[in-house]
């Protein structure tokens, strides 16, 4: 029986995870669950789960949930903000930790799981792409075992599998182009929350689902796949495929290029981190080749949606520039989503930042930490007014 | 360096494996070759490659290249026949063994390649449809390596690579559909033999090209699929896929899909076969997801294309029936391209042969020995006049 950690319980990866471990109760023991400040999504899963711990992010939710354990004398310890999290993260008793907190608050806590030997599920892409040198020394002196959860780096694994790295001559990563495929920049000028939240094909949280408006999601994906697979930008490919039904690929050198598909469902890559190297049946609905239709593949509009540009650049030039990047992104997807920026500002404060911030070309978590701190902060007190 | 014998050096699959060892002359060594009757393009080979031995099926072409080689002072052995085919399947000096001659005239070269430690890069197909059973016995005693070369196999075992046979749901074979895809049976009456010789996409030889316009080929693969990969006949799907990218999938029990895609080119199984566990660069063209389009997928159509349907009989019959089916099969071909019977007839055969012909469940190599005089002399006697 695998014993599992979830940071970010309650979010969209949280909540398919736990329907992985729901589907099958005997291979699977919750053990510990975070959550920002959803104190009652948290609670239901604290009475169907049982798990021995439960954090909370913010103070006050820390507070209600501590005083309805207390009242309820249920057997949990309940933990408050990134101390909370780096517990659960490190265990004695876990055996793998489900790293889905969005955003860089990931990093820390996916560190400490590393060192403490855990096996990691990684759906937090912003911890690769702020702190990838960090993770990729503490990976290697750890000897850790990080297993991607988004379908596009769970499929190149999958691909992966039973081949040499040397033999790899690419990556495909796969984009359903989002909501605005097709669309120019001068269409994007009215776009709204609600547009960009209303993706054809995913379900996933509402930054994520921003990000993949933009393409910003696609960027991260490239250098996370960079530091993950240990494979230099200029072998990964991006190809824009709108059905969603090819999850990824790997090119040989021969040629010969391997791909994973799968429906659209985040529960399969899910699934599959958390079983490997086992695969589990029943969780999600096979394809019918015979009712597939049509896949269809295109080259990715970067003129129009230049945070994939970005994502390339800032990743070629390392060091820090990938954590500017990044941190722009969240704090100007955060002030988007509460209607004080547009649709393509978004795109123009990573231009802003990525020309504004000096990177570090060697860095520190301390570094890392500073570039957050600094980038939002001008970032909210440039734009967010 | 890789010591190679060709069985069929001078067809469709030995022409290409030819090119893909002239483009690596550093990793293979070609030490026999064999051919039908084709003289001058043996001695084309012989001229560039070198081989120590050379055989010719039909006796007064092996005359003449006997003759050849002694006049030029040439330091080759020449054979004759089926003794010489299985001289050169099990010379001690030889690695790999490719068995690209077309029917059932592969199958005791190959088993003695097996006997004798070989590696079998298996491009014919008839081997394993009309002795899969025994086959498969010789390989498991002898502990023996077959890589397959078709298209369709080749893609299977590299879809296979890096997982666990028990994880394995169904295998997903894909057909281009034949240059008569979406035609009905009343719109084949006519078909002449320049019409089925004309292949949309792959170049293949004549017989080969023909199984393909019936969908026998097809049918044949499965069973194939079956003895390669041992895996019941419910767990073999064919699935038409008009612009043969995607050269076969494997789907596994958790609902992912791996699938082996490269260009239309059968140079890309060869090379994979013949470096296997390697991979060699600079053989085939690399695919262009940007300029590749739309990858169609739909259900093959077994009520027009009956040897399909026949094989998946056939093969689930077991015993002998699919031997009686294979040699209806090569027969039937013949005739069609010698004009002496319309296309139509080819399917017809295959119903009358599997009908008239009792299969016999425990079969050695004689029996399928003699099934194939059997079923051919009656083939030829009912319908070759």
């Amino acid at each position: 029986m695998k014993k599992i950690s979830i940071l970010g319980a309650t979010g969209s990866i949280g909540t398919q995870t736990l329907d992985v471990i729901r589907k099958d109760k005997e291979s699977f023991k919750l053990i510990g669950v975070s959550a920002n400040s959803n104190v009652k999504k948290l609670i239901d899963i604290i009475d169907e789960f049982k798990p021995g711990y439960a954090v909370l992010n913010e103070k006050l939710a820390y507070i209600e949930l501590k005083e309805y354990c207390k009242n309820k004398n249920l057997n949990i310890q309940v933990l408050c903000g990134i101390e909370g999290l780096n517990i659960i993260a490190s265990l004695e008793e876990v055996d793998m930790v489900v790293t889905s907190v969005v955003g860089i608050a990931g990093l820390i806590p996916t560190l400490n799981a590393i060192r403490a030997g855990k096996s990691i599920a990684l759906a937090n892409k912003e911890t690769m792409v702020s702190g990838g040198d960090i993770v990729k020394e503490e990976v290697k002196k750890y000897n850790a075992n990080i297993i991607p959860v988004d379908s596009e780096h769970g499929a190149i694994f999958q691909c992966l599998r039973g081949n040499k790295k040397q033999d790899v001559n690419k990556l495909l990563i796969t984009a359903s182009g989002g909501p605005f495929r097709g669309k120019k920049r001068n269409e994007l000028v009215d776009v709204n929350v609600e547009d960009a939240l209303n993706h054809p094909k995913w379900k996933m949280g509402n930054k994520l689902t921003v990000d993949s408006s933009t393409l910003m999601n696609k960027g991260l994906e490239v250098i996370e796949a960079h530091f993950l697979f240990d494979i230099p930008y200029e072998k990964i490919q991006v190809v824009v495929h709108p059905e969603s039904i090819v999850h990824s690929m790997v090119e040989y050198k021969d040629g010969s290029v391997i791909a994973q598909l799968g429906s659209t469902d985040m529960r399969l890559p899910i699934q599959y981190a958390l079983n490997y190297p086992k695969r589990n049946e029943g969780v999600v609905d096979k394809l019918d080749f015979y009712k597939l239709g049509s896949l269809n593949f295109e080259k990715p509009d970067m003129d129009t949606f230049i945070p994939l540009k970005l994502a390339y650049e800032a990743g070629k030039c390392g060091g820090t520039m990938p954590a500017i990047l990044n941190c722009a992104n969240e704090a100007a997807v955060s002030l988007f989503l509460n209607k004080k920026i547009k649709f393509l500002d978004i795109m123009d404060i990573l231009k802003d930042c990525m020309n504004k911030f000096e990177k570090k070309d060697k860095y520190t978590l301390d570094d890392i930490l500073e570039v957050n701190k600094k980038v939002k902060g001008y970032v909210n007190y440039k734009y967010g007014n």
